[in-house]
Formats: C-alpha cells, sequence, structure tokens
C-alpha cells in the first residue's frame, strides 16, 4: 500500500518554534517520524511525501530516517504551498500516484489500529473513505474552530468544511483514496477551491465519498503550542498499559510516564530500551545490595527506583517505536533475576538482624526461610505461569 | 474429510489372543482406536469402518469410542470378509461414499504428520495416490514375505502386489482415493482378482495411481505376535522427544517409557494424565519432606522416582492421545513447585545438617544461602526461559 502524507505547510501557529511543523519534537519521535511509523506498523509499505516550507530540511531529517528504519520514501516537490490550499500538494503527487492509496496528514497524530483497519476495510470500487470521528460532543482534543466537520448520512459524506453548522463527526485527516481524488480536486480547483474538501465535496456530489466510523479511538491536529502540550501528556497517558497491577497504575507508571521517561528521553535523545533495561537492573541489584549491607532503607528505595526505571524501557520503546522480541525477552529476564536478587538482599538483611530475629522469637530462624523461600517462588511463578498460559492457549 | 477403514478380517496369525484384531490392545490405546484417533488428529472428519468377523464386538467398542472421543462414525457390513479379498471390502462402501476420501486399514500404524501431509498434498484429479515407503532396505519393521511391494516409475506406480520381484517401494496401506476406486476393483473382480491391490493395478494401467513418499516416516502392518511386540517397543521409544536432555534420555525417559508408563497403564486402565501428574508431584512433596526429616538418602530416592513419574504423564497423554493445553500447564505448574520445594526441602536439611556445616568450615552459613539461592532461581528461569522465548519468538 502506497501512503501520501502532506507537509508542505509551515504551520504558522507553532512557527515561532523555530522547527518546521513536520519536525516538531513528540516524546521519542518527531510528529512526521510518528506518523510514518506508525503508518509503517499498520500496512504502508511505500511514502510519498509532499514537502513545501523548509523543504530541504524536512527532506534531510526523513532520509536519515528512512535509512536506519529501511523506509522506501520519495518526495514531491510542492512550491506552491505558500499560497495554495493543501489540495495543491495532493495534485503534486498525481504523476506518481497511479493506484488507490492513504492520505494522512503529517501533523496528525493516530492510532495504528485505526489506519489498518481503514486499510482492511472492505469499500465500493472507486470511492473515496475517510476515516471519521463521530464523537463529536466527547471529543475534548480538537479545537472546534480549526476542524474540518462532516456531514455524514447513511455512511456517505454529504458536505465537508470547516466551516459547516449542520455535521454530525470530525474529519480526522486520514483518507483512504482512489486516483480518482486527483480529478476531483482538479475540478474543485478550476471553481476556485483548492482545499482538499474541495474535491471531496466534488467526489461527494458524484456519491463516491464514504467514511470508517473510528468508533472509541483517539486522534489529534496539533496546530498549535497547547495542542502540542497535549499530545505530550495524550502519548505518555497512553503508555499505562490496560494489564498494568494497582502499584503500577497508581504509583510506578505515574512516576515513569511523567519522570523517569520524559527525563531519559529528554537528557539521552539516543537512549535505546535496552540500555534503560541494564540500568534498571542495575539499580536493582544496588537495592539488594543495600540490604545485604544492612541499609535496608536505601536499598528499599532503590529497589524501587529499580522497579520504576524497568516501566521505562518498555515505555522508550513504544513512543520510538522500536519494540522488539529481544527487547521483551531481555527485560523480562533481566526483571526475574533482579528481583530474585531482591528477595536474596532482604532474606540475607533479615536472617543476620538479631533486632528482626529476636522480634519473631524461637522460630525465628525456619519462619524466615518460609516466608523467603515462598517470596522467591512465587514471585518467578506469577511470571512463569502467565508466559507459559499464553503460549499455552493462544496458539 | 471422509475415511474409510478396513476392519473386516480375522487375523489369523493373532487369532489365538481370542481378541479380533481391531481391537488388540496396544499402549494406551487399541489398534483401531490408535488408526482412528491418529487420523482424526490427521483432519479426517467422518468414518466408514468395515466390519466382519465378530462384527458386533468391533463395533460396539468403537460406538463407545465415538461416543467418548465425538467421533462421526458409520459402519458397513461385510459377510463375505471369510472368502474374498480386501478390495470386496472396500466395495461394500461404494454406496456410501461419493467424493474423494481416504482408506487406511485397521491394522496399520503410522505418523500422524504422514496422514496430514496425504491429506494436503497436491495431486492430479481422479488420481489415486498411495503413501509408499521407499526404505525397502533401511525398514526392519516389515516383513518381507507379507508386505505389498510397489514398483514406482516417476512417481507413477507401475505394478503392486505381495509376489513382485521387481520393486522399489513399500504400500503402507493409506491411500488417498477418488471414487474410480470402486469401479477399478469391480473390474479386477470380474478378472477373478477381488484385492485392492488389483483395482490399483487397474488404476495404474490407466496411469491414474500415484504415490506420495512417506521419506524417513516410519509405519508398521501388525499380523504376528512378534509385529505386535515390535509395536509395543516401537510406540514406547517413539515417546523419548528430541528436547529430553542428557539425564532424561539416559536414565529417566528409559525407565518412565519401559517400567512405569507401561506398569500405570497396565495396572490402571483408565488412568488420566493430571492424575498421573498429582502423583508425580506429591511424590515430589514427600522427597522434599524426606530431606526435612533428615532422611537425605530416602528424599533423594523418592524425588528421583517422582522425576521419572514426571515422564509419564505426558507419555500416557500422547498413548491415549488426550494430550490438552490444561495437562500441559497443569504438568508444568506442578513441576515447578514441586522441583522447588525438593530444593527447599535440601536446603532446609544442609543447613540444619551440623555435619555439613562444619565441613563447609567458616563460611558454611552464607555459602550454603548463596547456592541455594542459586540453584533455586536458576532451576525457575530454565522453564522460564524458555516458554517466555516460546512466546516471544514464535509468534
Amino acid at each position: 500500500m502506497k501512503c501520501l502524507i502532506i507537509a508542505a505547510g509551515k504551520g504558522n501557529r507553532l512557527s515561532r518554534t523555530g522547527i518546521p511543523k513536520p519536525l516538531l519534537p513528540l516524546p521519542g519521535l518527531r510528529l512526521i517520524e510518528r506518523t510514518i511509523l506508525t503508518a509503517k506498523q499498520a500496512g504502508v509499505e511505500e511514502f510519498y511525501i509532499v514537502t513545501g516550507y523548509r523543504a530541504q530540511q524536512v527532506e534531510d531529517f526523513i532520509t536519515q530516517l528512512a535509512l536506519r528504519r529501511k523506509l522506501k520514501v520519495h518526495f514531491v516537490s510542492n512550491d506552491e504551498w505558500e499560497h495554495k490550499e493543501n489540495g495543491v500538494s495532493i495534485l503534486k503527487a498525481k504523476n506518481y500516484i497511479k493506484e488507490d492509496f492513504i492520505l494522512l496528514m503529517s501533523d496528525h497524530i493516530f492510532e495504528e489500529s485505526t489506519l489498518k483497519d481503514l486499510i482492511r476495510g472492505s469499500r465500493d470500487k472507486g470511492r473515496v473513505v475517510l476515516a471519521a470521528d463521530f464523537k463529536i460532543e466527547e471529543n475534548t482534543l480538537i479545537d472546534l474552530n480549526d476542524v474540518t466537520k462532516v456531514q455524514v448520512n447513511d455512511g456517505t459524506i454529504q458536505n465537508i468544511g470547516k466551516t459547516l453548522k449542520v455535521y454530525n463527526a470530525f474529519d480526522t485527516g486520514m483518507f483512504y483514496c482512489t486516483p480518482e481524488i486527483f480529478t476531483a480536486i482538479e475540478e474543485s480547483a478550476q471553481n476556485g477551491d483548492t482545499s482538499l474538501s474541495g474535491g471531496i465535496r466534488v467526489m461527494a456530489s458524484r456519491d463516491k465519498a464514504g467514511v470508517y466510523d473510528i468508533g472509541k479511538r483517539i486522534w489529534m491536529d496539533i496546530d498549535t503550542p497547547l495542542d502540542w502540550k497535549k499530545a505530550r501528556r495524550l502519548l505518555y497517558n497512553n503508555l499505562i498499559k490496560p494489564e498494568d497491577g494497582w502499584i503500577s497504575r497508581k504509583i510506578n507508571r505515574k512516576i515513569s510516564t511523567r519522570i523517569f521517561t520524559p527525563l531519559l528521553l529528554a537528557l539521552f535523545k539516543r537512549i535505546t530500551p535496552n540500555i534503560v533495561s541494564l540500568i534498571s537492573a542495575v539499580a536493582g541489584i544496588l537495592g539488594g545490595i543495600g540490604f545485604i549491607l544492612h541499609l535496608p532503607v536505601i536499598g528499599a528505595i532503590i529497589a524501587q527506583i529499580a522497579s520504576i526505571l524497568d516501566g521505562s524501557d518498555g515505555e522508550i520503546a513504544r513512543l520510538k517505536k522500536v519494540q522488539t522480541s529481544f527487547g521483551k525477552f531481555f527485560d523480562a529476564l533481566l526483571d526475574r533475576y533482579t528481583d530474585s536478587f531482591v528477595f536474596f538482599g532482604m532474606f540475607l538483611y533479615v536472617i543476620s538482624s538479631a533486632e528482626i530475629t529476636t522480634l519473631l522469637g524461637k522460630m525465628a530462624v525456619p519462619l524466615i526461610y518460609w516466608i523467603f523461600g515462598l517470596a522467591l517462588v512465587g514471585n518467578l511463578m506469577v511470571s512463569y505461569t502467565s508466559a507459559k498460559s499464553c503460549l499455552l492457549y493462544t496458539s
């Protein structure tokens, strides 16, 4: 599947940052980097990227990215970006794309599954399909003055535009396009409207514009510094996993997504998840040593820090979209060994602490043996049971 | 896929056992039970079973089996079994099977994968395909005087029969048949030959008989008491897994496949693998208690017995063809807990044994802590690593 991404505009409201909008940094990835890598995960194989404002800088960045992540990328130049609307950017690709394709905006963030479903969905031949958001009441991430509104009736677009008064959905900026879109935009342009919405209106008038309902999924258009802030928060909040336990949700994940991970990404731009796994393991070992050295409070604090850091490796992997099986395996192994070592350190501390053994009385020693034996085995068995059952019951 | 199984003959050379040949007991399953369940695993959905000698007894048994294992079974009666050859048994099913089907002999044992590949293999329309064994030199499981020989040229059967002088393969008794086989046998019968081989020769004369090379896979035709003995040994030997470790291959598996599993199957006909898992776990716990009670030799012997028994549950599951995900999970969990308990029992014994601690000198106690900590964690980590890596790398 080919994908056309519009990255030609200046993004006036964000231009004071001095960075072309597609290169705006978000946690782990630049804005367009996230768009491209998410699209790749969703099944896109080849990219056509329309550049305009600061084209060279944007293209240099993407060329580097393409080399690093083995992407097939072509650039399409739009020298009219300053004076015409976004439909013109699409027209520039007319000679390169002769089949159905995906159209994305470089300044939108979206979920991989939304695009995956848009690509896989069934559709009538020759029909453009817009991924539409029908959560017009609940969606607080959009700017009502700026969002493109859509009036949909029975799965078909009736009207589309920013100034629509009657509408029931938002345009998420994700389209499944057929080559007919080019002639539709040309027709609209002849009537003075060079916008993509103009082209979609032409398609709609031919009953060739449908929608795909994105359901509960979220997306964002990043136009203002406030949007940018919201997007950062959104991306970090999305790192919380549904399977996270109580401690993780209430404490660890909050600290890792708000402090540790942002800090690591800010301090070490090129940090990899496996390095973070290793740092977390070293911290865990230090925590265990703390206990062995009869410094239980320091040991406990370091072990807790290790436990929080242990969330950051996966968070960085997901933010940077560099999840690998090896990374998951490496992390899981280090975690088990580190946890066990911390337990063992605690055991050595407790068994050699005169205070505690006196407190526990005559049966202190066997009691401590049993408690730590059960803790050590029980802790490993949680992970083992989970892995084994997934293995046996999902294949 | 439908499957026709011939189970009409008397099996003279085995008849002194007093049991109709299809009901001959093999480890875990009767002869025809194994044929049926293996075929089901390979993808057969519906069975047509031709009965003759002691038909009622055979049918009663299979009806019970069908209820227990949810099989779709039809019986086809052959009252001419005593005086005519096996082609007649096939002809009796002519009115019931109108499409391609699998033809099997009730007295052959074979590997599931052989039949699976025979079913899935590509073939020319209207062609009968025989699963042929080209290992005519290496195969020591067959009786050269009795086996049906095949002369194959360029994947096509040239000739087939027991008395063939020139041949390059054996007939394994497994066929992918088209309904044309019925008219071919009829034609052969008109010329006085009521055998299946006669029918195949007719098909071959029309260039409609091909072969599928079973490669290194093994199979057996069970005709004599010696065959029966060989088959028992073969089935037990097949329980040795390629991933079994050294201790398992050299000691545990030998004892479990030669003594424990045969004994359990002989003593408790209805024993289930999960019960054996439980018995093995109880034995392991007793072994651990032996150590705790300062009876290390008895503890070690019981723990070793538990370890051998731990092979029997899977062996019985495979022999009876009742492997389940739950069974594997249950066994794996019990094993980990049992192993850990044995280690813990050893630890309690060693740490409280004045002899050993004196022997180890001043550092005895921390040394023992570290050794058992490493052993406990290391042992669990072997299983965890294996499960986790399978999970991450096979999906």
